[in-house]
């Protein structure tokens, strides 16, 4: 029977095969497999060292990596016999080896062991998960730079409270995303540089007894660093955690990004047209057009959140060094990555096609008394102290509440009643053009700081 | 092409087939098609009512049921064809009727909509899961009072702050496992009662206009009552979350559980074994025999913590009625039924195989100092005030650590040099067994007192 | 030196006093004094019991009594002299007790602990706080009841994917939140039962020496029950941790509806009004009437569902018994408590004042197409299919989008257009109350049902 | 009455005061007085920059500049008298330098909003808390060092699954602890980065329209750089997200370390001893000294993966740009900063007072079979597969834990048994200095490469 081969391999204390339900429990196989092709980039490295060192003869070395290759062709075929009684993607390829290879296949094992085998691979399955990462934050990001300076001169109502507060450009606001995007890829980069540091050579937990050079794999592995402690090289998670950690503040950015192309796509806003293909239907509503994309977005943000906290959980109470408890780390990892990278995805594709309905936006930016405080700045200019303005132009608004006018739509007779400062040229500063453009030095909302804030992220995407 | 095939469900408004990444980026189908059988089980119960009502013949609704049984045959057998252009188990199941039974099957959403049949599914798989749960519990609970029972009289060290405390006996420490899996118990009982309400009838998010009768379906599918608002019904998932915490609850005292497992088999504590059916070896370490099942369970509560995490964060913000965002309900909560589930199992197998080390419980718990409080109320029946004695145990405590001698090590001499109330009949209060027997009331760690809590736990199982 | 005088409680084996760090690091006494009314109450039944099994005698008993209520009147009355140096509220009590009434003051702690009296102040104060939460939750209850009875023929849109689906009555909608906060109750009912037994007598770990009667100290506390296992009694934190996933879910109820009044009070949207005395303004932009409450609640739900994460987290592995982590349970659970509270009084103090804008409601519902349905439902009463219904009037709408005409709005000739099945009949469906009215079943959006609804929900109510 | 007095702010357009309840429930003063040392800093900044620009002339600037000194005098003397009426800290601090200087200091307000003002503030104050947090990880660091140094050549059984699987130095297992501080280390200052990026001048959301000079105020703060987009200056919260990651981090690894402490200070580990002033007493158990300060802090990491949790969820779906929900960003981020500079200040003081017991921690290492892969490796120089030189050693293990004999504890003739390749040289391998000093690489456990790494940890903090 399987469980009792599996055994074999450290069964002469045990006296008994492992418990069929507890094999299936604790086996990892069916998730792990995913790191086949990172597991056998490091087996290839490690022999090459070992190699290297003496440990193994380059021959052995040369069936070694032939056969992993083999292997690797088999996997990406369709054909590997993945077995759960193996336990994991390790032992499932290492016995394969000693399948295609004989006695050989054993010796690719020296000098290591599966904690910090299984270590090195998740590091260079993420590395690589983060490098695609990073291209479709900037992917998104030049779609984003593309609308903004398209609608750098489009006017739409800033909200604050979700209460219209002041008139922005278009472009602007479209910017709030693209600094924010900045700053995940920015974290990214961060956090991938303690990802790439190499445990590999820690071996159980103590280091080895084999005159192992970790300097080899590290170099062949592409890795910045080794790792400089044994225990800690086995049992360190952080970077999963961080990694979760910076998507779960991308995702939120998305989240947030997603809550405004919901409202906006509403009947209520219509400030933006989302084609078709972003959107499905209902089986019952004839009229339905639903924003699903961003919607499952928003919603996805939750379950990387919670493969943070799940992490953060996992980790809490471990003595050193490995414990199984560890198995755990790869299902939230993986989900998260997948995640992330498919959201993202989904954005960048569909950002460059939003169609803003620049004639409903104007409208709202011109209801809503968003330049009372361009009226106050202009009481200021005429010597009022600003809490005396703030007070007049309350009172305006007030009066605009009841009688439904805005404060452009008062003839200048009416605005005088609550001030006599107030002369014909307030129109001017009443003017969505003119609220926006006096708006004008670096992170402002001036059409012409838009447009200087386009290219300053077209240098920065291109110095990456 | 298929995806255009789907949007002739909902398509008549859109210009454009869905994109071919959206498409998969929004289905379900990979993970929702787990509810089939729940999802035949309603409209099975629909297409009853809507006969009864007349909004079928009963010609039609036969050929329907007979459709979805054979569906469903299909689906076991392993020959259906899930498609993800059809979205989700819904829309493949009611594609596929209508391949079978013709036109008659499109007859079978009237008066429903995919916003409440959704609900409904997951109620009724929560309430299976929940019940195979609270099976699992109370096996598990049965083991625990057999082991109980064999150690009531089997004397342990109880610890607070993880240093020794007062001796206790095993079988009262298993007993307060008992009485935490109890509250799982009574968690999910209470659980079930919001679980087991049917939103069926809610159709999109207002009711429909087919005179409906919704206690028909309400009976025939065993729910407890009809849910009383249509927007409600088709957005509520608190049954969900409360499902979430109350796994949390159990996978906490489980990883609780777990944690004294893995100290108790350590090379100091040395306090049980485990049978090498639930132990796993290393490949590389000869000698390891790792307590596998408790350090995954341990794991595995941070998941179910994320998956409650992720629930709330879901839900948080979301306007009425049914948004996509609730799409995202099922997978974590998939995950947390199966995760608490296995672990329950494991553990119910596991327990009544741990072998206790009564020599090395009784010699751990003999040292340590176990018996000063017990020493401390020997002082106070002197006469002497509580916090006097307090502090003259105190100082014999701190020579026995310097002398290393216990308490009970000491001779009646080196005793009297801290008080000279101590007599001869001082060590009857400083043996193990005096110190458990005394404690001898409700609660209390006297071994009669584990009898007694056996027998009313297997009074509290009988009456389930 | 105060740290000193403390060591003297516990410190004969000590041989150097408390790091000055660490006793503030490690005292509790700045939020557990709180918990005094409580520990007080606890104790007074304490000291009752002891004198009636003999422990102490009748006028020991009293002269407790009335120092420990001479202490509540001097911390009600804020002369109390907390001190750091003794730790926690226990303490406190303790010590000065003892300063008032001699040395008898020192007999109080006789068969018990800090460990179980500490388990059961909080329950008790817990049950108190759920009580009040309760008549909160029914207050705001209440005036949802009002409001609906009032709107029950107010029509506005119904949103799916905040997309305009089919026009419902903004009483049903009001009655989707009474449903909501119904289960809270229920679920805090239920976790009430939990909270309400009692852990007394547990003592350190082990139950005690002294011949306690739990019996009598459960009555006189009010408590359900006597706990069955001191070692659980002492360190089972479930009652905490289930009241603050209750609590999470009712912020999450108050959230979203919170996300609704955010939407609702916009310029975009303006279905309802909020007097200003539960909105702020803008020290800059004088125009700004600012959704304060709701927001701030919206933002209050992320601090519950932290404390509830972070007392899973608490929970995660400790071994039995009583750790020092526990004393972390407190502070999250007392901020979960006082902000679940006040949010509740904000919006049970609000909610009757909301002032719905009828017309523009109805405007709403008017527009997007939100009796498609019904036109589909029309054609299916002529004998189409519903997916061809379905079709035809996806087109239908389509046309309206492009010429800016709703439903209601085309001729019957356009109409005819899209299928000649349709009749000059066909706009009494297409109206608004056609629409509501014929969704007439329990817990459908028809003004007759909203009616049975509320009549249904105050005599729930009254039963409470 | 207070509050009108507040309204008269903002209360121009409002027709009723505030409600007292809400006035006290959105009130933020309670807290966010904490920050009006960088409040004041941030307005003299200010000021300084309004007056180079023109807007203010010099003398204004000295005299809102005094002003705003002496009032820092007044709240650092405790005079200052905090009104909730008046909000926030800002409001507070402007209203009082309105009373002392007139109305000039209500030109201080000029081209800022309190949006921009209070995310100011905020990053002001977090990078001063970075900074002491970064200190405090050093000492910890240098204790770190200073212990591994010394107890180099230590040698205690290293753990993986709790149980024995080889020995290791202890001053190596300190280590792997220094390397996880050393990535806290690097993550903060990653953090800080984007922490010191300046939002003023981002006014309410869009800018202003004075012709403010961020660059002056820029320097004059001492931030990196001035934050590129308004919208999102004003509403960002991913520099409090990202640090409370980064601190749950830190807090899981000193909860990781926790966990060892109280493992070690067990009465069946007994590896080290605290002194006494980290520990406490039991007012009932004369004997217990219990770990507190470790176990508190393992308790603690649940508070800060909680903030973390809130402050995620807090942000999750709100749309451009400050809502009111970002109040609540404060609470969890101070607590977070206390928490963990005062649980990395205990550590820092209680490591070097760690007293290891070398006799028992070298037993402990003597037992559990630890030099099992020795032997096996041992055997692979003889030529054996390394496969069967498990098995040869899982059988002799076997037959020690039935007789009760460690492996060195064997007779030559005993060890043949298992094979015949065994001779007499086997006893140098089994010996704990032959097993620690073979694993001599980098991050491998042999003494001199604990004593190299010490060396490259002295160099690395001396470099900071």
């Amino acid at each position: 029977m399987s469980v009792e081969k599996t055994n074999q391999s450290w069964g002469g204390r045990f006296s008994e095969p492992v418990d069929a339900f507890v094999a299936r429990f604790t086996a990892s196989v069916d998730f792990d497999k995913r790191l086949y092709r990172h597991d056998i980039m490091g087996s290839i490295a490690h022999a090459t060292m070992l190699a290297k060192v003496g440990v193994l003869s380059d021959a052995e070395r040369d069936a070694i990596i032939d056969g992993l290759q083999q292997i690797q062709a088999e996997i990406e075929a369709g054909s590997f016999d993945w077995r759960v009684d193996l336990e994991d993607v390790h032992m499932n390829i290492e016995a394969r080896l000693t399948d295609r290879i004989g006695v050989t296949g054993k010796k690719l094992h020296t000098g290591r062991s599966r904690n910090d085998q299984v270590a090195t691979d998740i590091r260079l399955w993420l590395r690589d998960e983060i490098d695609t990462i990073l291209a479709e934050i900037t992917r998104l990001q030049e779609g984003l730079l593309g609308l903004a300076e398209a609608e750098a001169d489009t006017i739409m109502p800033g909200f604050t409270h979700l209460q219209t507060a002041q008139p922005v450009t278009f472009g602007h606001h479209l910017l709030a995303w693209f600094e924010m995007l900045g700053r995940d890829y920015e974290r990214l980069v961060d956090c991938r540089k303690r990802v790439n540091r190499m445990p590999l050579g820690s071996a159980a937990l103590a280091g080895t007894t084999y005159p192992i050079q970790r300097e080899i794999t590290c170099q062949l592995l592409g890795f910045d660093a080794v790792g400089g402690n044994s225990l800690d090289g086995v049992s360190d998670r952080d970077f999963a955690i961080e990694f979760c950690a910076a998507a779960s503040l991308a995702m939120m950015h998305l989240s947030r990004f997603s809550e405004e192309l919901v409202l906006w796509t509403s009947a209520q806003f219509q400030f933006i047209d989302l084609p078709d293909r972003f959107c499905t239907g209902s089986s019952i509503m004839p009229q339905k057009k639903n924003p699903d994309v961003p919607e499952l977005v928003r919603g996805k943000s939750g379950r990387v959140f919670g493969a943070l906290t799940g992490l953060l959980t996992l980790m809490k109470g471990q003595p050193l060094a490995y414990n199984k408890d560890n198995q755990e780390d790869k299902e939230p990892l993986f989900d998260t990555a997948d995640t992330l990278h498919d959201s993202l995805r989904a954005f960048a594709d569909m950002v460059p096609a939003i169609r803003p309905r620049r004639e409903i936006m104007r409208e709202a930016a011109r209801r809503g008394f968003s330049t009372a405080t361009d009226l106050a700045d202009y009481l200021v200019r005429k010597g009022l102290p600003f809490r005396d303005c703030h007070e007049i132009v309350g009172h305006a608004v007030k009066y605009g509440v009841d009688s439904g006018k805005d404060l452009a739509e008062m003839s200048l007779d009416e605005l005088r009643r609550f001030s006599e400062q107030i002369d014909a040229d307030v129109f001017d500063v009443l003017t969505l053009e003119g609220s926006v453009n006096a708006r004008d030095h670096i992170g402002g909302t001036a059409p012409n700081q838009v447009r200087a804030a386009v290219a300053r992220g077209r240098k920065l995407l291109a110095q990456r």
